[in-house]
């Protein structure tokens, strides 16, 4: 099971300094990283996905994060997402203090399998930006 | 080099149905692929992403493609991209048929290394969406 410090961890990627980009007169954070998932976690983790707890998805909304998708590769997962808000670490500080959260974690981090070159303290690893237009 | 086919074969993944989404009222196709890259072809390719000429990201706009974003995560490329506009295929056909275009595929493609397990006629690797969220 997850704990808090495992919480914390999956946040800690998405503290990173971004390139920041305007859309609707507001400043956007790009958000990208992967994280691997066994073949045999696939089914349940794609089951799980496709049906996300409401209240897991209003506290994303809540915490000022847009336009998050997910996608799979193979044995990789690729998080894509905006960050809307103008305190990210308090934002995901809310988060992770969300019981129904932690609750949801709890349940799908057994599933992930962080990549081995992840940076210290990095669940779902951060990857770099190659090129970006709008 | 590549060719016209090639230039064509690059364009075939981002045919393909994907879910639909609203923003600003209008319907987005959200758009993921993967494409490999040696370690040897990075510091090109990354040098060249950072500065694209002005007129291949015209004729992106143009083919109403927005929020084009390329990530990179050790050997392989990732790509999410928005679609606005009502005729996919149009669009793409005239960005294959931009002189500009094809001569900046020329450079970049010999850098990729398409993933063995891409489908029949795709560069770039259509990806699974798992979740997403607004």
């Amino acid at each position: 099971m997850a704990s808090s410090q495992d919480c914390k961890e999956v946040l800690q990627p998405l503290t990173q300094q971004r390139q920041l980009r305007k859309r609707n007169g507001g400043i956007v954070k790009r958000i990208a990283s992967v994280i691997g998932m066994k073949p045999e976690n696939r089914a349940e983790y794609e089951r799980l996905h496709g049906d996300v707890w409401p209240d897991v998805l209003k506290r994303i909304y809540d915490s000022n994060i847009r336009n998050y998708s997910i996608y799979r590769y193979g044995e990789l997962l690729f998080a894509y997402m905006e960050y809307i808000g103008s305190d990210f670490e308090a934002d995901m500080a809310a988060m992770a203090a969300d019981p129904v959260t932690q609750k949801w974690w709890e349940i799908c981090m057994p599933l992930q399998s962080p990549v081995s070159d992840r940076a210290e303290g990095e669940w779902w690893a951060d990857i770099a930006e190659v090129f970006h237009t709008d």
